[in-house]
């Protein structure tokens, strides 16, 4: 049976990437307890192609991670997939994504009441020769009130829904953790959300809002300063994206720092 | 070249629908002042399909709907469309949906500032051998104020971002158009939203949004009431979702009224 | 602290369904074999509100659903989901549905390579005075082979991304499990997809599918007929969408049997 | 009344980008025969906003962009939009994406029928200190048959819909018409697609198809060597996605090349 995949190619044209995406599998990530959260993960994968070779064998990609399914992974992990891949491509640099749903427990502020909120998130590596990359990334879902509303208004403030993304990278090999990333951004908002709020829970929330109303951009700058307060990050990206109420459109702002 | 769609069908099963669905094509949508809007419309056109016909030639529903692409469109010519496609196909029943985003021009509340804002409309028509059923459906956004929140807070009250979604159907030919429908549906949440806000506008939207508290429950029962009050209108359905500033999730009423 | 929610309502209007959509939870689903697989659920939960309330206390839709996210559920346990729903609202009637990814391995055709493949699933629950009626739903992958394409061309024939819906009822207590109806389902289309192909599991693929050309009017007649032998089998509806690789829209063909 | 976006913030925080999104209008695009084609229009338009700034006033994007909505846009109109949204903002640099879908017609390759396919394109525009970048963007639906399924097989060969997604520039104010880009890249595929194909069509296309077979890899490459062959050209970047027949996942390939 020829391979057609494997024959040679005289194009002359190196492709940055080749692989598959939309793969969702069973994964393990680890807490920082120790422990490890089973969440359903979608994964982009790619290598770099050299300009000689026509094609890629892509259900190497599906066999390596189906094998990589049932361990915890984390920022270490993800390069020993990444060398894995290399390895079984035979290519000089190869690239992966993973997201997921991350639940993590959270009280309401007066009554207490514990339950659990899930976070959008991301793990992405890049391995070439020239070294590994990590990116951690996460959504967190904030509620703003707007302060120019609140200013000119003689009563109440409108507020809304909105998200807080960010992607960040550490220096060497330290890890942050979600379990310690998203609360801290939790607190750039106006108010946190929640999935269960009693009445008593509900007071607090409205009335610590309206005491603390914010724009993307002091969303975004807050978030700025909370990073940079931290210890070995090297490079991060901040974006608020606001769902305005009083609009039909959205509201963002975005910024980044340190070297890429 | 024989016809393997042609041949006949010894199963025994009569399908109920048939046909193409992600059809895009410029629209003309008629207006109520005797001019037409130009808009991307998106259709789904279907035919019953006798138990004895193996399949249907799908090339004609595209060709029909290329054809009707220039000319301007709303409840009659939906059934001309769908007398047309009954006939092509030789069928009992047909059915089409033509989904638009239409736009119609507001002026904010202080300044009087105009501007555009879009409603994502279905004009939907069944076509069987008992009579011609078109629906009429439109979704608009609103802002919603939690009552509950105002109530229990000393200051300020959460709002957010929420839909109105309707669907209607009149007595014989009677037509709703939407430059009325939507007017209406926006007096029925908290305050309306518009594309373009001065901070006098802002305020006024602010503080009226907070004189009238709102929640998905109360939105729906006065969007009842108004509908109720129309004539010619035979059966109705009103969905109110409310992407709760508070929350991560959804909160959403749903009634509808009439004999189907 | 005054409950505005609990208000009585004058308007005179039963609200079909007031409640949550969006909710995110992991699910524990109970598996054929006694085990339970933990999945990422997606919850839409409502009761009907009587025409005297004025709201629902939407905070005990998702505290409920937060106790029964680490026991094992199917259509036994969505129903005394909704009974405690019911109750604890006092509510006429009650509605949950839960959708998921569920995994089932498979292997492949001619190297037996086992990998997982994910589908989307849906439990649907209905509690009235007049009883429960449980609804399965799940979406399966398939490919496609025109069998127009085939017989006119003198060789090759195109071939597609189609999938398969079926939502279905059954007498009494009886569970057809995702376990048994999802390979049924895979046999319906000209053949079944994989995670994880070799090149020798390729060409049975391709030869398979060639030797097995279907229209969505076929595949759709096929699963009627498959599910019409099932015991127990009450009502169900099947729909397969073909994402038509010559084309750039979609092909489709919908059926339901049985009494409501 | 008090304008709090105006106050002067002492954070110390540049933010990259302080606009909105989500803004749908009607939009006139300037055809290569000097016509214009009204189209539905969905923005994205952002300002840096200075570190001594609190905030941005966000409707001035909006009204900028209402006045714009009936005037026919091109590469050098975005341009112009840019420098009004930088004076209006006095702002250092601004930037916008459009987004929209074109329609163009082409002739079925048999029988000649005409009818109109639509097309994803973008418009984006960046304008700083160090001039005017503008980066035109279209998505082409295509058919890839898979070379490794047509040699192993003895009859027959997997094809699917893919899309191929390309981003380029030029030098100076030399414009690339997506009627010229278009067609050139529906040339890069197995086949074109097409909205309407009678049997006679469907021969060809299927035959086509078979005698071209392409990997993801082959369609990048034969892309980049399209657009490497036309003038003027100083970036771009090529991806193809092909939404697999045989799996439930997507093979992709990209490239780009030219100095950023």
């Amino acid at each position: 049976m020829r391979d057609v995949a494997a024959q040679s190619d005289n194009r002359g044209i190196t492709i940055d990437r080749v692989g598959v995406r939309d793969i969702r599998l069973p994964v393990m990530i680890r807490e920082k307890d120790g422990g490890m959260a089973r969440v359903l993960g979608e994964f982009d994968v790619s290598v770099q192609l050299p300009h000689h070779e026509r094609g890629t064998h892509m259900s190497r990609f599906v066999e390596i991670l189906s094998r990589w399914s049932r361990k915890a992974v984390a920022m270490d992990e993800i390069r020993e997939m990444l060398e894995e891949i290399r390895g079984a491509f035979q290519a000089n640099a190869a690239r992966l994504s993973l997201q997921f749903k991350y639940f993590l427990e959270k009280a309401s502020p007066a009554s207490g009441m514990v339950s659990s909120l899930d976070y959008d998130c991301l793990f992405e590596g890049r391995l070439a020769s020239d070294g590994y990359i990590f990116t951690l990334g996460v959504t967190v879902p904030i509620m703003t009130l707007c302060p120019c509303s609140r200013e000119i208004a003689d009563y109440g403030a409108h507020s809304q829904r909105a998200e807080l993304t960010v992607r960040l990278r550490t220096d060497g090999h330290f890890i942050i953790w979600l379990e310690d990333l998203v609360p801290l951004l939790e607190q750039q908002g106006s108010y946190e959300v929640f999935p269960i709020l009693k009445r008593s829970d509900e007071k607090v929330v409205t009335e610590g809002a309206y005491d603390n109303p914010k724009f993307v951009e002091d969303v975004v700058r807050d978030t700025v300063l909370a990073l940079a307060s931290l210890a070995h990050v090297s490079w991060f990206s901040v974006e608020c994206k606001s769902y305005e109420s009083i609009h039909n459109h959205t509201a963002y702002a975005y910024a980044e720092s340190g070297g890429q």
